[in-house]
């Protein structure tokens, strides 16, 4: 498995200090069979942040649901956490009767498979944990009876097309693997990420990134590889044009499902297509090489589009807007030449 | 061949008497060498009267530019003369010095390769006319040299997406095999008309028409089928909604040789989605199974919107609008369970 590479401006930070953000503990809380009255009022915190990522070639249509295994391999660039990026503080303390989970301020429900697969696959891994200080000593099989609370927040719109969840589980899975002191490298944490939402895994390395669809059935070979990192293109600049406020229409968890189960060009894509684009955007990637990294990126992102469009119902997610954006854009493109710009939406 | 089906109200109707609407001869018209004096002043007119037709399995994309030879069979519906349809007065005189045509009142340019096919195989099919009552006595031969004005007239907006030039051929090659009096029976018609717009081979029919690609090179095997007349499925309602009464920002014949070039969906589509469609289309057809045919119209409409925006410049023939209108239908489609509207767009 290839190493992690060197952490950068990129990647998750964390911190042990307890974040102003988390909610606190119920006042009534249950103690955990585990702790003493002594020991019951001490919280563990980490906290980490995770940029979310645009696919260049895109991620659209599962052929496992359950363990997120995609249709076919995608590659992104991951943004600067500065600008776009899920900040997560997780928090264990014999008080917390169990699991819960505050987004943006608002408690969600953490029942959905998805945070219990991240939980449970990270929960498998935890180590002892001693902080000597605090005189808090967390033995491994603690850690299964130990619940957590998280609080995560985003710095930008949730769930309208900026891979809010990417960011999101990628930081959920990072914090709470610190926070359990867990020792594995990046592409199994990636594939942990991925169980909570596919495209997350790739948000796990900085700079360009390859989610490779894998072949097996228990998904173990489905996870992420860094291309290059933040530094091999960094005259590269990314433009974000909200065209809409709203929350968009189709989740693409039921967006993708029913592309699978209804669109007759989806499997042509993914089986035919887009296996020549994966290395020619390495390629371009590698060589820095910006018209044919353009065209390609426009083109799949086009035919993202395309295969949302040949869904029934038909899933759209562009409008006038979108449209007047990129007409612009091919049009400066053309009467430069070379392409200046490329697109995704 | 088929033979041609019995004329009804969709079908062109003719008259030889001189309409209003055409344009006077130019004052100070050379005259034709075959002309004497006397009969320089002779116009011979006919008029018809095409409908337009909206495709239920999509045309889009040619695999010979000249001979507009398409990649797939297509299936459209004629629509009532009544409603959307070109109206087209042809004349011969010896005292024309050119052949001329204006649409909509407007003179248009006839150098087109597509004018010019048309006209050479009306033409090369021509034979005698003879009016007795008037003087007037054509040899085949004399076609060759006698030249001629046309005038069209659309009641509806053109180059709109409404098949203004399926409407607009059908009319003039059927008005002008009337003129120069050829035998020709529809599907030869239809070939011909083809070689002006592709989709009007197929507005030489009424009812539900099928145009078989064919296979043969010189295009001899292209033509128009009628499936069913247009007394077969009279309770069916065709509702168009119009969108935006601006003129489409790509032709569908740059717009199709554009797809045909840079998307890698439309071959698979052509060659793999459509033959397998044409034939559940086919018998939706000939049951009235509105619940499939409503299916089958939707999906191939959203298709042949998939590959235009699978194309490079991508193509946008929806808006804001258009998406609306769909989602309103599906929502009733969704709530009745069964297709109560399908649409194309």
């Amino acid at each position: 498995k290839k190493k992690p590479l060197a952490l950068g401006g990129y990647f998750p930070r964390e911190s042990r200090s307890p974040p102003s953000s988390l909610p606190p503990p119920p006042r009534n809380s249950r103690l955990n069979s585990m702790a003493t009255e002594a020991q019951a009022q001490w919280v563990l915190t980490a906290t980490g942040r995770s940029p979310t990522n645009i696919a260049v070639i895109k991620y659209w249509g599962k052929r496992d649901e359950a363990l997120i295994l995609p249709v076919n391999d995608s590659i992104s660039v991951t943004l600067d956490p500065d600008h776009l990026s899920a900040t997560t503080t997780v928090a264990a303390s014999p008080a917390f009767p169990s699991d819960r989970m505050w987004l943006n301020g608002k408690e969600i429900a953490l029942s959905g498979g998805r945070f219990q697969s991240c939980l449970r696959e990270i929960r498998k891994r935890a180590r002892d944990v001693e902080d000597e200080k605090r005189g808090i000593k967390i033995k491994k099989e603690d850690w299964e009876k130990l619940h957590v609370h998280i609080a995560s927040y985003n710095n930008f719109p949730t769930a309208a097309g900026l891979a809010s969840s990417a960011a999101g589980f990628a930081c959920l899975v990072f914090t709470l693997g610190k926070l359990m002191n867990v020792n594995e490298d990046y592409g199994e944490l990636s594939s942990i990420a991925r169980q909570g939402s596919g495209s997350a895994c790739r948000s796990i390395y900085g700079g360009f990134v390859k989610w490779c669809m894998g072949k097996s059935d228990d998904g173990s070979d489905s996870m992420a590889v860094q291309l290059v990192d933040e530094s091999h293109w960094d005259d590269l600049v990314i433009i974000i044009a909200v065209v809409s406020s709203k929350q968009k229409e189709t989740s693409s968890t039921s967006g993708m499902r029913d592309t699978v189960e209804t669109s007759p060009l989806l499997q042509y894509r993914a089986q035919t297509v887009v296996p020549g684009r994966i290395l020619k955007m390495e390629e371009a990637i590698k060589n820095r090489d910006f018209e044919s990294f353009a065209r390609l990126t426009c083109a799949d992102s086009n035919q993202f589009h395309a295969v949302c469009l040949d869904t029934s119902p038909p899933i759209f997610y562009m409008n006038d807007t979108s449209h007047r954006i990129i007409s612009l854009v091919e049009k400066w493109n053309h009467s430069e030449g070379t392409p200046q710009g490329c697109l995704h939406i």
